[in-house]
C-alpha cells in the first residue's frame, strides 16, 4: 500500500502545504469516493466546498482559491492542481507491473530483436524480424506481425493485434483489443463486383500516443496511415487507410475518420464524430459530439452538426428549428391578414 | 436432439394446450424459419395468420387471439407468450455446455480461489488473487487480471478481457471481445501536451447484467464505474469512466456514454445514442436512435434528436423542416404582395 | 522483393505500354508515396498532372487521358486502371503467406474435418466437428466453435471469434477481432425484468465476403442472419440478429443494422449509418454518412439524414435550415410593416 506524508507529496509535485505537513496519506480518491483520511482533489472554489464536506483529511487545490480558516483539513496547493493530481494518482496505483522476461509459452518467429528488460507475458505471438525496444511490455494474447517495430517503454495490453510492418513509437500505450494495421477498406467495382484493392502500406504510430480499447487503425493502401506524436485516441474509434492525424489530437470514443482525411495538430473530435474521406481539418479545430465533417475546415474554429458548421451558426439554426412551428403560424397569420384586406 | 410433447411444454411454461397434447415437438423456429412439424410463435392476431400458413405443426400464442376451427395445427396458449417462447428456445438450444474443469493450458497466478464446478477452457490466463464463484465458465483466450472477482454462474465467452480489480456479479454473461476495465480517457493538457491521468478505480458489474460483443467499459479514474443489476448492453457500446448505469437499463448497439454520466433505472438508449459527460438521465427515459443527450433529462420521457428533445417536439420540428422550402416561397409571396401595394 | 518489367505488368493486366517496355519496376506507390523509379497510378487527367511531378518512372493510367510528349516517364494504359492497379498491388505485397500445417499448440475438438493445405497457426482453438475447406488460413488466437463450417480459401486473421454453428463460405476474409455469431440482443420484459430470449439460430456468411476489424455479426434468434455473396463490411460494424444483407453490398465503418432489417443487393451504407429493425432497403440504394433509416426505402435512390430522406430533399431542407435566422427576420419585418399600416 502506498503511503506518503503530505510534505512528500508536495515535494514530488512541487506544491505547497497548508496545514499538517506530516499527515500520512494512505489513500486518494475523488470527492465522492475518497475514503476517510485520504487526499482528494478540488479544481476550483465550487468543488472545494464539496471537498470540505468529504471525509478526506487533505485536499489538493489551486493557490488562488480561498481556504477556510475553521477546518481540520490540510491542503496541498499547486498552480495546475490537475497535473499534480495525475502525478499523485500514479503513486497510489494499485496495479502491479508485469515481470520482466519471456514466458515459456511465447511463440517467436526468426530474427526478432528484443531490447533490455522486455516483458512478454503468457501466450504472446511474434512474427519474424520483430524489433522491440527496451522495457516494452506485452500482455497476454497479443499478436505482433512480421517486421513490426515497437519503441522503448511502449505497453501493449491484452489482446492487441499489430499486423505486419506496423511501426509504433516510444511510450505508446495500446489498450485491450485494439487492432493496428488491418487492411484498409478499398475496392474497385467492375461489372457489379467489388474487387479488393490490396492494402500493402503500413501504419506509423508516433511517440506518446495512446490508443483505446477495440479501436481500429487501418494500414495504408500504399504509404502510411499516421498517428502524430502525443495524440490520444479513445475506445472504438475507426481510423481508415492513409489517414494522417497530427500531433496532440484527441479523438474521443466512437469517432470515425474516413480514408485519406488529414488532421492538423491539437484537433479535438468529440464522441461519435465522423469525418469524410480526403477532408482536411486545420490545427486546433474542435468538432462537437456526433458532428459530421464533410468538407475542409480552416484552423482554430469550433464546429458542430452534420454537416459541421461553425458552432454559433449551428446554435442559431437549432434555436430557430425548434421555433419553426411558431413561425409557420406567424406566416399563416400574415397570409390571413393580407387575404382579409384584399 | 431435444424432443418434448406439447403437453410437456405446456407444463414447463404453465401454458394450456388446444389440439393434440401428445404432439411430439423436435424443432422450433420463427414463422419464416420453422421446419415442418415444429413449433412456432405468434405474438398476436396478425402474426397468427402468418403462422397458420407456415409448415409448423404447433403455434405458441396468447389466449386472447381467436383460433381458427378449421386447422390441423395445435396450439400452446400462454398469457405472456414471448416469455414462454424464451423458456422453450432454451430447451431446444443446440449449444453444448463447456466441460467442468481446468484445461492444462490455463495459466493462473498465485492466490486464486475457484468455486465448485468451474470451467476454464484452453488458453485462459488468470492474474493473481482472482476469485471465481461456483459454476463460472470461462471460454478460450479470456484474460482475467489481478484481484478480479466474478460471481456464481457467470459466463465469459471467448476473448473477453477483464482488467485488474474489476468486480463482476452473479449470472452475468459477457460476450466475445468485450473489454471491462480498460483505462478511462482522462488527460490534463499543460503547455500543449496531454498528460495522462492515471485511472486507478475499478468497474463493478452487478448481477444479471449482459454485455455485448466488443463492448468497452472503462475503469473509473478513482472510485467505480458501475453497471446496475439486470442491465443489458448490446454490441460495440462504449461506457466511459465513472459512468453509473442504473438497474434494468437497455443500451442498444453502438451507444456511447461519456465520463461520469449517470442513468436511472429502466432507461433505454436506442442504437448509436450518445450521452454527454456528467449528464443525468432519469428513470424510465427512452432516447431514440442516434439521439444526442446534452443535458439532464427528467424521468419518464421519450426523447429524440441531437440535442435530444421531447419526441413530439422533435417530430414537429422535423415535419416543419421538410416544409421549409415551401415556407420560404410563402414568405417571398407575402413580400412581393406587400411591395406591390407600396 | 518483387520485380517486373513494365511489359510483364502489361501482359498480366492486359494493358498497353507507352514508353520503355523493358523498364524494371521494383516498387509501387501512390502519387504521394511512390519511391523514385517506381510505378504509380493516376486515375484521370488531373491526377496524371500530379503523377508527372512525382518521382515515379512509370504511371498506370487510362487510355483516354492525353499523355505528354516531353516526359521521360513511361506509361501503362488500361481501360479500368484501378482494376489493373489492384492486380499490380497484389504482385508487390510485402506480406508472407502463413505456412501450411497445424501448429502443435492448436487445440482441436473431436470430429473435425480439415481440407488440404490448411494453415492453423499458434494458439488456435477449434471446437468439435468443425469443418474447414482447402487452403483455409487461421491466424493466432482464433476461436472456432462447434460445428462451424468454413469454405475453401477463406482467411481468418488473428483474434477472430466464430461461435458455434456459423457457416462461412469460400474466399471470405475476416479481419482481426471480428466476432461472428455472438448472441442476438433479445429480451422480453416482464414485471420490470428483462428476460433473455435464447438465440439459437446461426450466421451464414456467403462466398467472397470481407468482414472488417472488430465488426460484430450476431446469430439469429432462430433461423439465420445472412451476409450475401460479395458483400464487403468495414470495421466496427454491427449487424444484429436475423438481418439479411443482400449480395455485393458495402457497409462502411461503424454502420449499425438493427434486428431483422433486410438489404437488397448493391446497397451502400456510408459510415455511421443506422438502420432500424425490420426495415427493408431496396436494391442499389445509397445512404449517406450518419444517416438513419427509419422506414422502408424503395430501390435505386440516394438517401441522407436522420430520418433518411431523398438526397435532394435533405440538401434543400439543410440549405433552408441555415437561412432560418434570415427568414425569422423577414417575417418580423413583414409583421412590422403590417402593424404600421393598421
Amino acid at each position: 500500500m502506498a503511503s506518503y506524508r503530505l510534505v512528500q507529496l508536495a515535494e514530488l509535485t512541487q506544491g505547497i502545504v497548508r496545514g499538517n505537513a506530516e499527515l500520512v496519506i494512505t489513500a486518494v480518491g475523488g470527492i465522492h469516493d475518497v475514503p476517510a483520511g485520504g487526499l482528494t482533489f478540488a479544481e476550483n472554489e465550487r468543488r472545494l466546498q464539496e471537498a470540505l464536506r468529504s471525509p478526506a483529511s487533505a485536499i489538493l487545490t489551486a493557490p488562488n482559491v480561498s481556504l477556510p480558516s475553521d477546518t481540520d483539513k490540510s491542503f496541498l496547493l499547486h498552480p495546475v492542481p490537475r497535473l499534480a493530481w495525475a502525478k499523485i494518482l500514479a503513486l497510489y496505483s494499485p496495479f502491479a507491473t508485469p515481470p520482466v522476461g519471456i514466458h515459456p509459452t511465447v511463440v517467436m518467429g526468426e530474427g526478432c530483436e528484443l531490447g533490455d528488460e522486455v516483458s512478454l507475458m503468457p501466450y504472446v505471438v511474434l512474427g519474424e524480424r520483430v524489433r522491440l525496444g527496451n522495457r516494452v511490455k506485452v500482455y497476454p494474447f497479443c499478436y505482433i506481425g512480421d517486421e513490426v517495430e515497437i519503441g522503448d517503454d511502449t505497453v501493449l495490453y491484452p489482446h492487441v493485434v499489430v499486423m505486419a510492418r506496423v511501426r509504433i513509437g516510444k511510450r505508446v500505450i495500446v489498450h485491450p483489443g485494439a487492432v493496428i494495421g488491418g487492411d484498409g477498406y478499398g475496392y474497385v467495382q467492375h461489372a457489379g463486383i467489388h474487387h479488393k484493392i490490396p492494402q500493402i502500406g503500413r501504419v506509423v504510430v508516433e511517440d506518446d500516443v495512446e490508443i483505446g480499447c477495440n479501436t481500429t487503425i487501418d494500414r495504408a493502401t500504399t504509404g502510411e496511415t499516421r498517428i502524430g506524436p502525443g495524440t490520444k485516441i479513445d475506445n472504438l474509434v475507426q481510423v481508415a487507410h492513409n489517414v494522417q492525424v497530427g500531433a496532440h489530437c484527441l479523438l474521443v470514443a466512437q469517432v470515425g475518420i474516413a480514408g485519406s482525411a488529414t488532421l492538423g495538430h491539437h484537433v479535438i473530435l468529440a464522441g461519435q464524430v465522423g469525418v469524410k474521406d480526403h477532408v482536411h481539418i486545420g490545427d486546433n479545430v474542435v468538432v462537437g459530439a456526433q458532428g459530421g465533417v464533410a468538407k475542409n475546415l480552416p484552423p482554430n474554429g469550433v464546429y458542430w452538426g452534420t454537416p459541421a458548421v461553425p458552432h454559433h451558426e449551428w446554435l442559431r439554426a437549432l434555436a430557430h428549428l425548434y421555433k419553426l412551428p411558431e413561425l409557420f403560424k406567424r406566416v399563416e397569420a400574415l397570409e390571413r391578414r393580407l387575404r382579409e384586406r384584399d
